[in-house]
């Protein structure tokens, strides 16, 4: 099943979230990852929301959103040219020799170590969900103790754009 | 009212971000900002809720979360050391000589331009609420046309830890 990642402006009353993700388990549908946030205006709140379905569902869904009273806008980025991040913090267990060669592995994937303790480093990295795939996979030998990750947030790229040299290896 | 960062476990089951948010709702609680994604275990995911209110109320949420079925850990991690960190994706409107005012702020705050279009451009950042706070300010005068955040995550620090250089203005 194909994921999609929707985005949903709404407004930030009281008890919408519970309302948006009551429509779609009342679909059967479950959620990959969700993050909500004010936006620049604090009245309002932007979910980026990843589901996995397929085409003629997702329609549906995307037309009971927009029949709830607190939604302004939404979007299915999947269908257009968009930029999709996350960000994810890991812990691994790490002493000694061992704490260069991850400090080493960060660099390389421009991560950044955010605290380190006698015995484990916590690392941040943000990137695609295939560049956080692989520097996660090539933590798993030190021990990860513990990931947290935020979920996708996406953002439709702009017309006519120069493409930043750096942008394919992300 | 006091900010409360809450990180729940909970098993990956079809419905319980629906639960876990009505129940916050019943309460009559606003969600600042929610993120729910996969961890290293794809059974399992972490849900990092950020909410305002009294001890009291919080605790009996706190109660009521260890209830659920669904639920194997939460934790108030306001109340113990830890790092709390969040991504941001912010569009502005820039060209020409804008431009390379944006990038030079863009490295300031060691954020990364992820696109760049004939009139606008695309900067990431990750940092603490204040840092990011400080970033989108700086970020204004530009013109933000659309800002997607992810919403804090959070992570406790490890015991007996060599404090970075740099982290205090992260």
């Amino acid at each position: 099943m194909k994921k999609h990642t929707i985005s949903i402006l709404v407004e930030n009353h009281f008890g919408v979230l519970a309302r948006v993700s009551g429509l779609f388990s009342a679909r059967g549908y479950n959620i990959d990852s969700l993050c909500v946030g004010t936006t620049e205006d604090p009245a309002v709140s932007r979910m980026t929301v990843v589901v996995r379905g397929d085409d003629r569902v997702l329609e549906q869904i995307i037309k009971q959103l927009n029949k709830l009273a607190d939604t302004i806008e939404v979007k299915d980025l999947t269908r257009e040219d968009h930029v999709e991040r996350e960000l994810v913090m890991v812990k691994v267990g790490v002493s000694g020799r061992k704490r260069g060669e991850a400090v080493e592995l960060a660099d390389i994937f421009r991560a950044k170590v955010i605290d380190m303790g006698s015995d484990a480093m916590t690392i941040e990295a943000t990137g695609s969900e295939g560049k956080l795939a692989a520097f996660i996979d090539m933590l798993r030998p030190f021990g990860i103790r513990e990931l947290v990750r935020t979920g996708k947030i996406a953002i439709g790229r702009s017309p006519k754009r120069i493409e930043k040299g750096n942008e394919d290896d992300e």
